[in-house]
C-alpha cells in the first residue's frame, strides 16, 4: 500500500512556485507516498528535475494525477484536471472560493476532497501548515527589495567624505506578518521606521522591533484578532492624522487585506500628491486591487515624482524559498492525514474539518459556521 | 563681481544625476557664484525647477552657457555646447578622456580649462571632491539590492513555524568603495558575506565588516595601492581557488575595474555553468565589459538557471543620493578655485594640477607624468 501523490507544475500567469522541493522527498516516501510529478514542475522556481530522487516524472498531467490519491498545487488547477482525477480524491492548493465558483462546483460535481490552503485555522497547532503566513513573510521582505531598487535614495546612513545621504524613512502600513517583516527587514539596513495598523495591539510588535509606531487615535480591533472595517467618519480621522508620516516618508509599505473584499484604501490620491517626489509606494495588497487609489496593480506608475509599485503574487518572486515553505506547509497538513501508507482523514480534527471546502459534493463552509464564529477568522488573511 | 555658473541638464542616456542640489545653491552663492541652470535638470533625479531656491532657468543650453564662467555637468556634454562656451571658460564633469578623443580636441581647440572628476588624486585633502569613490559606495550598494530582487532566496535567515530559511551566502569580488559598501549592506541584512581581492591588504577591511576573506595564495598589490595585472599562471591559481567560492555563492557581486582598460575577468563562462541554479551575478563593472565572461553590460542574461546582471551606470539610479554626494564634490572642489567672487586658479594647488585635464589650449597630462609616478594612480579607478 501506498499514497499515490501527483505535484502539478503551474500554470497561472506569475506563478513560479512549486508545492514539492527535493528536500522533503524522502520524508513523503516515510509517511507512505509514492511520488509523481509534472515534468518541469520546479523549473520556474530554479529546480529541475534531476533534484528530485524517487520522484517519477510524467509530461502529461492528465495522465499524472488520474490514478493520484493526493494532487497537490500552488494555484487552483485547470478544471480539466479537476476532471481527470479520480472521484473521491484528494486536492490540497489555494482556492479563494469566492473568487472561483465555478472550479468549487466542478470539485463537488467530482466529488473531490478539497483542502483551501488559506483556509488553515490561526491555532498554535496548525501554525506550521500556515501558508498564508510564511508566504506573507517573504512579500514583507521582498517589498522592501522592490522598493531599494526603485528609490533614488538609500535605505541606510551612509557616510562619504563628501558628507552624509539617509538614512531613509520606511511607513509600514498594516502590520501582519508581512508588515513585520518588512519593518525588520527596514530595520536591519538602518531606516527610520514607522509602523501603523488600525489594530492599536500591533503597536508592541512594532516597537519589539524598534519601529515607532503611529497612534490616529482609532481602534479597529474586530474579532478574531483581524481588523474590522472602520466607519467613513473614522476613515477620516485616521486619514488626517496619518497624512504627515505619508508625506514625511521615502518609502511607504501597504499590507493591509481583507481577503475575499477588495483591499482597503489606505492612501488617497490626494495624498500620493503631497508625497515628496521621489518616493516610493510598494503596495503588497494589488492581488486585492491595492491599498493605494493611486495603484494599478501589477504596473508600476508614476505620479506627481512618486512611484507606485503594485506587484502580484509577490511570493513567486522569491520562488526558491517561497516553494521551501509552502511545501513544508503541505507536508505538515499532509502528516496529519496520512498514517499507516493509506489517508485518514480524521475529520473530529479542526485543522483538517476548518481548511476542508469540499467533501463527497459537498460544501464544509455550513460545518464550518455551525461551529464557534471562531472557526469564520479562517478564512480572513493578513499578508 | 561673480562668477557665473551654469548647471548642464544631462542628456546622455540613463544618466539621471544632476551636478547641483538644492541645499547647496546657497553655499555657491556664499562663494561668489551667480546660478544658471537649465530647465528641467533635475527632473531625472526627482529634483523640480521649483526645489532650487535664487537660480536662473533658461531653456537654451547654448545661451544658458555662453556667458558661463564655470559649467558643470556629470557626462562630458556635447561638443556644441563646448562650442558655445567663451574661450578660457572652466568645465568640471567626468571625461575619461581615453574614450573620448574628439571631445578632448575640442577642449583644446577651444581652450577651455576642464577639470575631469575621475582624475581627483586620491590623497587625503581631496577626499571630499573624490566622486568616483561617492558613486562607487552608491554602486556598491544598489548592486545588493538588485540581487535581493532578482534572488529567488532571501539574504536573511528568516524563520516561520515551517521552517528556517537562509541565510543567503554572498560572494563580493572586489574590495573598493564598491565591494565593501556592498559587504557593509549584505551584512546588514543577515547574509553570509565573503570578500575576495588581489589585494591581500584588503583583508583587514572584509575582516573588520565581519565578513571572510578568501585567499586565493596571490599577491597582486600594484603601484599606488591598485591591483596590478595578474599573470595568465596567477590567474589559473586564482581562479581555482576560487571556483569552489563561486559555486557556492547564491549572490556574488563583483566590481573590479581598471579604469582605460578592459575590466579583468573573474569568472568563467564554466564558471558561470557550475554555480547553483538560482544563483545571480550582478557585474557592477559592466560599463568596462564586465567582470564575468557571461555578462552582457546593459542587460540581464540567463545561463544554465543562473541570472547575471550587468547594469550600466549603476550610481545613476540612486539619482537622488547621488547628485548630492557628486554635487558636494564639485562644491568642494569649486571652494578652491573660489575666491573673492572671482575664479583663480593655482596651478601649484595638487589637487587642481592633477584633476586638469586641458588648459589653455594644451592637455594637462605632460604636466603630471613629469611629477612623481605617485600621480598617474589618479587615473585609476577602484569602483
Amino acid at each position: 500500500m501506498y499514497v499515490n501523490l501527483a505535484i502539478l507544475k503551474e500554470t497561472q500567469p506569475h506563478e513560479r512556485r512549486v508545492s514539492l522541493v527535493p528536500s522533503l522527498t524522502a520524508k513523503l516516501i516515510k509517511l507512505g507516498a509514492r511520488l509523481h510529478m509534472q515534468s518541469g514542475a520546479g523549473d520556474a522556481a530554479k529546480l529541475s528535475d534531476s533534484a528530485y530522487q524517487d520522484v517519477i516524472f510524467m509530461d502529461d498531467r492528465h495522465a499524472l494525477v488520474e490514478d493520484a490519491d493526493v494532487v497537490l498545487a500552488v494555484q487552483p488547477p485547470a478544471m480539466s484536471v479537476i476532471n481527470a482525477m479520480k472521484p473521491g480524491a484528494i486536492l490540497i492548493c489555494f482556492v479563494y472560493a469566492a473568487n472561483e465558483p465555478e472550479f468549487v462546483q466542478c470539485l463537488l460535481t467530482k466529488k473531490i476532497t478539497c483542502f483551501a490552503m488559506e483556509r488553515i485555522p490561526r491555532i498554535s497547532r496548525a501554525q506550521s501548515m500556515d501558508a498564508l503566513s510564511s508566504q506573507s513573510a517573504l512579500a514583507g521582505y521582498y517589498a522592501v527589495a522592490l522598493g531599494m531598487s526603485n528609490m533614488t535614495k538609500v535605505l541606510p546612513k551612509i557616510t562619504s567624505a563628501a558628507g552624509v545621504i539617509g538614512p531613509a524613512k520606511v511607513l509600514v502600513m498594516g502590520l501582519g506578518v508581512a508588515g513585520l517583516e518588512a519593518i525588520a527587514t527596514a530595520q536591519r539596513l538602518g531606516a527610520v521606521v514607522e509602523g501603523y495598523d488600525v489594530r492599536p495591539e500591533t503597536k508592541e510588535q512594532a516597537l519589539s522591533l524598534a519601529a515607532t509606531f503611529v497612534d490616529t487615535g482609532v481602534d479597529a480591533t474586530g474579532k478574531g484578532g483581524y481588523a474590522r472595517e472602520l466607519t467613513p467618519e473614522e476613515k477620516i480621522t485616521v486619514n488626517k492624522a496619518l497624512t504627515k508620516h505619508i508625506q514625511a516618508a521615502d518609502l511607504i509599505i501597504t499590507t493591509a487585506a481583507i481577503p475575499g473584499k477588495a483591499s482597503p484604501k489606505l492612501i488617497s490620491k490626494a495624498q500620493v500628491s503631497g508625497m515628496k517626489r521621489g518616493s516610493v509606494i510598494v503596495d503588497l495588497s494589488a492581488d486585492g486591487g491595492g491599498n493605494c487609489d493611486a495603484s494599478t496593480p501589477g504596473e508600476t506608475t508614476h505620479i506627481d515624482g512618486v512611484t507606485i509599485i503594485a506587484p502580484l503574487n509577490v511570493p513567486s518572486m522569491l520562488a526558491a524559498d517561497a516553494s521551501e515553505l509552502y511545501a513544508k506547509n503541505l507536508f505538515n497538513l499532509l502528516a496529519l492525514m496520512m498514517k499507516n501508507n493509506i489517508v485518514t482523514i480524521d475529520w473530529e480534527d479542526e485543522v483538517l474539518a476548518d481548511t476542508a471546502l469540499t467533501h463527497d459534493g459537498k460544501l464544509c463552509d455550513a460545518t464550518k459556521t455551525d461551529k464557534t464564529d471562531k472557526k469564520a477568522k479562517a478564512k480572513s488573511q493578513s499578508k
